[in-house]
């Protein structure tokens, strides 16, 4: 796990400086394109060029199961991590519409579901037959840990081959929502009251359930709730942590990333913990309808994109945010300056 | 002006239920997808289809002058106007490079310049030489203004005849936030103090003088704040009263309307005060970063669908909306069902 403390590659300031000079040129009031502007710029200093682009975009979807789904916390039975990446890569899933959509690279890879899936167009990259139940013991091994962050590592390998101007995780996990609220409220020191949501559709009494669950976790590895890494490897899950190591790897090739909801968020939360430049790497998409995902956008420190409500997970939230990127680069690459219009200027 | 009274097409409420009914069988916990599904709801509703679509999109911008202009109550001279209008047609414009990246019919109509323009792409309705001073007499007579209406009309009979399954009306018109806020303040009753905003960029002092060119418009005009096309025809201009004949025309004809920011939503205002079921037609795109916006979004009762932080205009926030509603459409139409991805389905 050593290429987890490489250095993230730096900001290029003198390409951020020069689209923010352009920004000021093109015709329309300072600022009028609100965070459109801002995404330009932030664009063409990660990307080195004065005129950004994002037509390329890689999404990796990571699939994995989670002991901790035997304790009754999700609305949806386990099997179904398996049948939706049948259904990722048989073109059905939200995912995999957006993806077309945007004429995105679509990969979706096994990093540890309970029952393997035989698909050609599915990447093999098992850790185990699901994570461990973190309410009984840590979700993962050392080695296991190594492996799922290795995993997100070579698809930003695949990204960076493809010549990717963006890339996006996705997650596909039954359980998972309760694991990132584990998370959360580690790594953020909040209640479990506060940060659990529905997930996929639980009532009332299952939310009051879910709590005292990740509250069982929480108490099973208090002592280590402020260690990003181990907290993952005891908390998290197959999936997660392949994130983590996406969101670094992404920061050191120099890659932008767009996050997407509450589960990638948790993902974020560790990978800038492990190395804060990671964050300026980072787009957030939207804020999910997961209630508690606003505590980790709060730790961010941005404003995601957008809030339509979306909590599903699978990268969907960031695809949906894409255009918005690409709308950006092509007002600021494309409008004419005040010049080259000959139009009059402020008075 | 006769045609304002008739009728707006009534929505499909079979078509929405059986898109409400596809939603919920598609592959993905119940309302995870938040907005994207009512949007795709509310569309097969209006399209009477219950695989809604909005590949065709019409974009018509409204270009006129307003004598309040005189006031100094914009950041920007009165030439601007006509200026853009050439970069709108030249492809420098905001509203040009978006048009282009959405496949977007764009048209752009005078509807009263100061300075009349030659050129090709322009379509010329124009009703005078710019609105008069609303400070000092009613900004149009009412022979303008059924002519203003009238262009927003026929921009629509354009977009109906080319198949157009969304309407984005966009304006320009230096001055016109003076106009627009008159508008929110007399329709609404609100203080100038509390709507006035910077406009394309006045400080502090500027705009404290334009409350006090905007007070002095509503005592003018005082006995007709509350009554939509005489507030529209004294303190309004000819490319808001297009916007709102368009809208009227396009709820008359059931295509649904994209609506821009804070001056499309005056607009807005005044044909829903006019007839309140054109309010079933609008989706509001976005908050804009004009202050005063929020009051009139309250008053339409719809959540906009982006905040950006946008206040340029020309139809630029509705445009940068447009792939929302496409992607809507793409997850409502082409993702599998439970049955058909063999997807198990809530416990």
């Amino acid at each position: 796990m050593e290429w987890l403390n490489e250095p993230c590659r730096v900001l290029d300031n003198a390409a951020a400086a020069e689209a923010r000079e352009r920004q000021a040129q093109l015709t329309k009031p300072a600022g009028a394109l609100g965070d459109l502007e801002d995404i330009a710029i932030r664009l063409a200093g990660m990307q080195q060029r004065g005129h950004p682009a994002v037509d390329k975009v890689h999404i990796s979807v990571f699939a994995a199961d989670h002991g901790v789904a035997e304790e009754g916390v999700s609305a949806f039975p386990q099997a179904v991590t398996t049948q939706m990446v049948h259904n990722f890569l048989n073109g059905g899933a939200a995912i995999s519409v957006l993806a077309k959509e945007l004429g995105a690279t679509l990969e979706v890879i096994d990093v540890g579901l309970k029952n393997p899936v035989s698909h050609l167009g599915l990447i093999s990259q098992r850790v185990a037959d699901g994570a461990d139940n973190s309410t009984q013991q840590a979700a993962m091994t050392e080695w296991q840990l190594g492996l799922a962050l290795q995993a997100g590592f070579d698809a930003v390998e695949r990204a960076h081959a493809n010549g990717a101007e963006l890339f996006i995780g996705g997650e596909m996990g039954i359980g998972n929502t309760t694991a990132a609220t584990a998370l959360y409220c580690a790594l953020l020191d909040l209640p479990p009251l506060e940060v659990v949501g529905p997930g996929t559709g639980l009532d009332q009494a299952g939310m009051l359930h879910k709590v005292k669950v990740v509250q069982r976790i929480l108490n099973l590895h208090r002592h280590y709730c402020h260690k990003p890494l181990e907290a993952l490897r005891r908390m998290g899950g197959f999936e997660i942590a392949a994130l983590t190591g996406a969101y670094v790897r992404a920061a050191q090739w120099g890659i932008p990333v767009l996050v997407d909801g509450f589960i990638s968020t948790a993902a974020a939360l560790i990978a800038t913990a492990l190395q804060p430049a990671v964050s300026d790497w980072l787009f957030l998409s939207h804020t999910s309808g997961e209630p508690g995902h606003v505590f980790a956008v709060a730790e961010l420190k941005q404003r995601p994109l957008l809030e339509l409500g979306m909590r599903l997970g699978e990268g969907s939230g960031a695809a949906v945010a894409v255009p918005l990127l690409r709308m950006a680069c092509a007002l600021h690459n494309r409008m004419a300056t005040f010049a080259e219009a000959s139009v009059t200027g402020k008075l």
